[in-house]
């Protein structure tokens, strides 16, 4: 997508200006349709190149009001923090534009440009591989992500450098950097040149045909709007169903044995939670009334009420829809965060959503891909993902729901959606089991668990968290 | 709703537990309904005595998935920042329960036994005050508030630092007081007095009856769901259209004068907001076509993309309509964004809410004093709050969406909504006039601006900005 130098023509500004509104409003409007997406721009570049500038133009020749514009100071790319989490926040809804001048190949730039033990070129390039990935599974989610590279030769950053306006310091910090010194200059190239193959790289000695240079693509790309596939091309192989599942175990511990093992175990678990410098994320998932609420009571027992957050997962809010599936979960799983339990997850794209259709063929079936990034993600970032499927039997959550709905203070627990759920109950089974075949990695395994003895499944829940963890 | 100490009787914890859960998910369910509401728990005390336990063991009687947990670390309160900022983002949405160790008054506490020039009594009152008035507007929205204080005597503290487990220091941080200095003691508890006089105050000298007054307390007021009031008292006052609104002047500049003026005035302006070391909010309103995108296009004409945010409201989203309506904008609103202009603003709830019947009776008359005090808090806190009313005649305002209408590139800009407001004209002046004699106060008056000549509105709307920030 790099703009030949001879493909490119001066626009009549009211023209062009008039062109990117009409683009604009033409993308706002696709929101909720077939064909929507949004758009992130990512800038960076030398300094005084002039993507400020250039971005400042761009503005005043669109509706400013529907262009979003991020500038956060950098962040360090290391082993606790994902890339991706402190712009999660900024992923923008279907139908909007937002530029980002803090992104995370600056981000990256500037960790490999300071740090006192520079990453090595392997790391890096594993790096923007990652990267790369996020931002594929960004646009097969509807939303588009653009960059561009504003580059200038350093004779010419000399020569700005010299004639620099006093009052523009400001917005030149300079990264820090002593653009003055030729071979960190050189290095930076270096450096960018790992990544920017695939960047729209703009030569920014005359600033008017920059800023007409970087309209015109981000116009282009406003216009790009195909519409989304939604049927998959191959047939689907379906996995075979676990033994496990289609008839989980029935054993049953003795209730003083359960209390005394119990009491063990929560303590053990606490202070592993605790010990373990990682942060945890603990996940479960599993047919109605299989006992998810009952084993996080467990879990948490020991634990003082601040040291952990508990996310129910339900369906997806309007805003929550118009962004990538996974963003909801980008958005709550932050590094100060250090226990996270959730009852449901982001599985329920090929559970629920799979089964109820409320995604496409092609978007459950991209989604194991997904979501196996995002744990890797974790993983290579501090952070344990320990994963349950409750098997209960068919009969079990038929007497559970019952006794349910008996039980004055139990009614609210079972709803019409349950029942519903249940009719489906064969469907569920095979989406679990693509989803053990798909998702069971060695960075995040599945635990299936038997929860018809709900003793026996809260101890074994125990004792599989303090295997994953590191105990002191 | 202190609880009297004869009132109180132990109960079975089961049967304790049972009542909870069944009071929660009532909760839960109401969402929505005319009793609808969520729950705020503030909980403060003296150190070790016992807030955490309390909590802990209230998570483990109820379903712990619903009631969340916020510990953040104390913030100070200063003229920078409005004591709800902090906490905006936590308020839940209705059905909702959420504890907040950290909080408002503990920030205040906190600050006042830290400061090295400690808080007068009257500012320190003062803050009490506004965090009245801030509760009770959330009350009003439907977050029930309530404050528990853990208390426990001098001697009592003192034992139990004596038999302080070293494992618990971690929960213990004491918030850097000294707590074996009875001084600093006696301070702590002569200025908590200042504002626990609506509190309940739990004696935690006997563990088990702390955790089960706490317990029997929160399940008071989950059951506590009222059904809200929608009609009105008394007759509402119609203030008197303002003539500048009625029929706005039609002086018209030339365009080679416009020019000129613009060019001084837009650099002024950037500078000013630039130099002025408060924040700034900038706010329009008017009728639809009146000429707000036009005129914020010319505020950030010199401005660095960087350096301001725009906010563009719209309809609220389900997710901000299970909260207070001033909610989605305490949210956006944080110290660290200077430079924040709104088109179209919490005016809504005044304006096309109330023409609307999308918020009732006594929702829209409540809200002219809910946004006095919103804005008095911003004011107070460094933050500029400059609103303008774009006034347009209905002629100007017909044939401008005529040529909307007629123009490839500006259609987008009108819809059936436009059409349909237009319909409601005289209603819109009305709502209009009630504002400004409800809403115009000496730290955020009102600005009419008459646009029927887009650029002598501009004009007025860049000197009107200048006269109410410092010029360098």
């Amino acid at each position: 997508m790099v703009l030949a130098k001879n493909d490119f023509k001066m626009m009549e500004e009211e023209e062009l200006s008039v062109a990117l509104i009409q683009a604009q409003y033409d993308l706002l409007q696709s929101k909720g349709k077939k064909n929507a997406k949004s758009l992130v721009i990512l800038v960076s570049g030398i300094e005084l190149a002039g993507k400020g500038e250039a971005v400042k133009q761009l503005r005043e020749w669109v509706d400013p009001r529907y262009l979003r514009v991020k500038a956060d100071a950098p962040n360090i790319v290391n082993d606790r923090n994902v890339f991706w989490q402190p712009y999660a926040k900024s992923i923008p809804a279907e139908g909007q534009i937002v530029v980002m001048f803090g992104n995370w190949y600056s981000d990256l730039l500037s960790t490999a440009m300071h740090v006192s033990s520079p990453l090595d070129e392997t790391l890096f390039d594993e790096y923007v591989e990652s990267m790369r990935t996020f931002e594929q599974d960004l646009k097969n989610n509807h939303v588009d992500v653009i960059k561009v590279w504003f580059d200038l030769s350093w004779n010419s950053l000399q020569k700005r450098l010299d004639h620099m306006d006093p009052s523009e310091v400001r917005w030149h910090k300079l990264h820090g950097l002593d653009w003055r010194n030729k071979r960190q200059y050189d290095n930076l190239q270096k450096l960018r040149q790992r990544f920017t193959h695939d960047w729209h790289i703009i030569d920014c000695e005359n600033e008017a045909e920059r800023d007409q240079q970087f309209a015109q693509y981000i116009l282009r790309a406003m216009k790009h709007c195909p519409e989304h596939l939604t049927k998959a091309k191959g047939k689907w192989k379906q996995a075979k169903v676990p033994e496990e599942i289609l008839n989980p175990s029935t054993h049953v511990i003795e209730k003083s044995e359960y209390k005394k093992e119990l009491k063990i175990l929560t303590k053990k678990v606490a202070e592993a939670l605790r010990y373990d410098r990682r942060n945890v994320v603990i996940l479960f998932e599993g047919m109605d009334a299989a006992g998810k609420g009952g084993a996080i009571k467990r879990i948490v027992k020991k634990l003082d009420p601040r040291e952990y957050e508990i996310y129910t997962i339900a369906a997806p809010e309007q805003y929550e829809l118009a962004r990538p599936y996974l963003w909801r979960f980008w958005a709550k799983l932050q590094p100060d965060e250090k226990i996270n339990i959730f009852d449901r997850s982001w599985y329920g794209r090929v559970l629920v959503e799979r089964i109820e259709s409320f995604a496409n063929d092609v978007e459950w079936q991209r989604a194991y891909d997904e979501i196996n990034a995002f744990e890797k993600s974790l993983y290579n970032h501090e952070t344990v993902v320990i994963k349950f499927w409750l098997a209960i039997s068919k009969n079990e959550q038929e007497e559970r729901f019952k006794k349910r709905e008996e039980t004055p203070h139990k009614q609210f627990k079972i709803t019409e959606d349950d029942w519903r759920n249940r009719s489906h109950w064969d469907e569920y089974l095979n989406a679990a089991a693509d989803m053990f075949a798909r998702t069971s990695t060695e960075y995040a395994p599945w635990n299936i668990i038997s929860t018809n003895d709900k003793n026996t499944a809260r101890l074994e829940v125990l004792r599989t968290i303090l295997k994953q963890l590191k105990v002191g």
